[in-house]
C-alpha cells in the first residue's frame, strides 16, 4: 500500500479557481488537518478563500512552510500552464511541491528542471503502486462504512471524516480510508484510487481494507458517483472492493444536475439508494443504507434543518449535517445500529 | 490513440496452461487472424491446442515467424516465472515478443537485458497513450453495438468480430473496435481498456468510437461483467462511454459460477439483460438489446440448438452460436431493426 511522508507544514495554492467544488484538496485540508496549513495562495486577486491567511511562498517559508500543496483539481487532474511559472516561484522561495493531479511534476519540463538544480522534492501523491491486484470478492472481517454519492465532489470524504471523528469520540476503534488525493494527504496513507490501473480498482479497494478484528470499523471515502458518466466505472469498483455492511448517501440539496455535465440530472433519493443497493450485495448481500449526508453549503441553518427533515421523510432514514454538525449522532447511531442490535443478543 | 504495428507472422506461445478461457488471445488470433500464425508453442507436453501445427521457436522462425505472442492470459495478466527461460529461448532464436499482459516485458530483467543485447523489440500491447481523456457523456453520430456478459471469457470479442464480418457481408460500413489485448492485436489498433487510469476509462472508450456516419456501425469489444467482483467497473466505465444503442448478451450455457470464483453466481439472462440496461441509459435512453450470443463450446450441435431456443424462451430475443453459425443472420437482422424500421419510413 502507498504510503507517503509528506513535508509539513503545508502552503495551500489556490491559484486563480474561483469555484470551491475544484478546491476540495485546500478545503479539505484546512478543516482536517489545520494545524498542518500555515496559510493559502491566490493568484489574480481570486476572492476564493479557504479562511487562513493569504500569503507568498516567500512569506509562506518565513512562517516555517517545508512546501506548497495544489489544492485545486480541475477536471482531468491537469497542471494549468498558467500555473508552471508560480509553480517555479514556490521552489524558488525555498518549498518542496506535493500534487494530487493525474500528471506527474516532472512531466512539466521547467518545474523538472529547476527542482533538480535547487534540490527540492516534487511529491506526486496520486501515484499508486505498480502493484497488479486483482480483486478476489472473498468476504473480510471487520465491520465497513462506504459513503457514496448522488454526483462527485458533494461531502463524500468531509462524511467520511466527520464519521470516524464520531466513532472514535464513542471509543469505537476505527480508520479512515482514504481513496483520494486530498484524504491520502490527509490521513498520511490511502491509496489514489482514480488514479490505479482499471483491472485492479476492486483489488485495490480490497486491499485498502483488509480483513480486520469483528468489531473495528474502517470508514472508507467514497469515490465519484454510479450516476456520473466518466467516473461511475472507479464508484463500481469501490463498491464492489470495499465490500460496505453500511452506506451513507451523501447529495447536496438544489443540485439537480451533474457538476459540469448540465445535461445529466442528479437522481433521486431513493432511485440512488437502490442502485447503490443492487450493486452492493453483489460482493455483500447483508449491505444496507444508515442514513443521508446533506451538504447545506448553500444554505443558512434553518434552510439546512428543513432540507434534512425532508430527506428523512423522502427515505426514511436519518439525514445528518456532518458540517452544522446536525444529526450526526443519530446518523452513527444507525451506522452502528447492527452491531448493538447483536451485543443484545448475546 | 493507441495504434500498433505488429511483427508478423506470429508463433503463439501456450505455455503450460491446460484451460482454454486463459489461452483467449492465442485462440482468437488463430480463428480471426489465421494467415499471421505460423504455428503453436507449448510447454511441458500440454494438450491444450489451437489446432495449429506445434513448433519450437526455431522451427518457426525456419518458416518465416516474426514474433512470439504471448497466448495466454492468466487472472492478474502477470509472466509467470517459469515462461522466462522460453522467452529468452524465442529472443534467441530470432523472434521479438509481442505481449499483451498487465506487466512490461521490460520488467523482468533478463528479458531485457536479452533483448537488448541481440537487438529484439519488446512490444506491450496492453499499454495505453498517457493520455488523460475525461468522459463527457455526449451522445455521437452514428450506431454502436457493445457486447455484454453474464461473465468474462466467455465469447464478447468472439461474437463483436463475427458480427462485424456479418455486417461487412452485408455491404455495411462498420468497425470492429477493440478493447482488449487480443482484440487490437487482430485489428492492429484499438485501446486495452483494462489498463487505463481508472478515472479516465469512459473517455477511452468514447474516445475508441467516435463520432461517425449516421449508418455507420461500430461493432464494440465488450470486458469484463457486471457480475464481476474484480472487473465490473471496467465493464461499466466501457458502457457508458460506449452509448450502445444495441447490446448483445454473451453467455455459457452451464456456467453457473464466475470463472475462477466458486462463490459468485452467473445471473439469469433477464437478470444481466435489466442491469445492463438501467445501466446503458444513464448515457443512451434508446438502449435496446437485439439478442443473446451463447458459447457452446461444450455442446454438440444439438444440444447448442437446445440451448439456442432456451435462451429465446427466457428472454423474448433471438440468439445466435456465433461459432457454428447458427442464428447469426437473425441476431444481425435484430441489430439492425431500427434502421430498417427508419428506412420504411423514409
Amino acid at each position: 500500500m502507498t504510503t507517503f511522508t509528506l513535508p509539513k507544514p503545508y502552503l495551500l495554492f489556490l491559484g486563480d479557481v474561483t469555484d470551491p467544488r475544484y478546491a476540495k484538496t485546500a478545503f479539505g485540508l484546512k478543516d482536517w488537518a489545520p494545524a498542518d496549513c500555515v496559510g493559502e495562495w491566490v493568484l489574480n486577486g481570486s476572492k476564493l478563500t479557504t479562511g487562513l491567511p493569504r500569503m507568498t511562498p516567500s512569506e509562506a517559508v518565513a512562517r516555517g512552510a517545508a512546501s506548497v500543496v495544489i489544492g485545486v483539481a480541475p477536471a482531468g487532474g491537469q497542471l494549468e500552464e498558467r500555473w508552471i511559472a508560480p509553480m517555479i516561484e514556490a521552489l524558488e522561495a525555498g518549498l518542496d511541491i506535493v500534487s494530487g493531479m493525474h500528471s506527474s511534476l516532472e512531466d512539466t519540463y521547467q518545474i523538472a528542471q529547476t527542482a533538480s538544480a535547487l534540490g527540492r522534492r516534487l511529491i506526486n501523491v496520486r501515484q499508486p503502486d505498480p502493484l497488479t491486484v486483482v480483486g478476489t470478492g472473498r468476504k473480510r472481517q471487520g465491520q465497513r462504512i462506504l459513503t457514496v454519492g448522488t454526483d462527485c465532489a458533494l461531502g463524500k470524504k468531509y462524511t467520511a471524516l466527520a464519521l470516524t471523528k464520531e466513532l472514535r469520540m464513542r471509543g469505537i476503534s476505527c480508520d479512515f480510508r482514504a481513496t483520494g488525493q486530498t484524504g491520502v494527504m490527509i490521513a498520511g496513507s490511502g491509496v489514489p484510487l482514480d488514479a490505479v490501473v482499471a483491472d485492479f480498482i476492486s483489488g485495490y479497494a480490497e486491499a485498502l481494507s483488509p480483513s480486520a478484528p469483528a468489531d473495528h470499523w474502517d470508514v472508507i471515502e467514497g469515490q465519484g458517483s454510479l450516476f456520473h458518466p466518466a467516473f461511475a466505472g472507479v464508484t463500481l469498483g469501490l463498491l464492489h472492493g470495499s465490500q460496505p455492511d453500511v452506506m451513507v448517501l451523501c447529495h447536496e440539496p438544489g443540485r439537480d444536475r451533474l457538476l459540469g455535465l448540465e445535461s445529466f440530472p442528479t437522481p433521486a433519493l431513493n432511485v440512488a439508494i437502490e442502485a447503490y443497493l443492487n450493486a452492493a450485495r453483489l460482493t455483500n448481500r447483508a449491505a444496507r443504507f444508515a442514513g443521508i449526508s446533506l451538504n447545506t453549503a448553500r444554505l443558512d441553518d434553518v434552510a439546512a434543518r428543513v432540507a434534512l427533515k425532508a430527506a428523512t421523510k423522502e427515505t426514511g432514514l436519518p439525514a445528518a449535517d456532518p458540517v452544522r454538525g446536525f444529526g450526526l449522532d443519530a446518523l452513527v447511531d444507525a451506522c452502528l445500529q447492527p452491531v448493538a442490535a447483536l451485543a443484545a443478543h448475546e
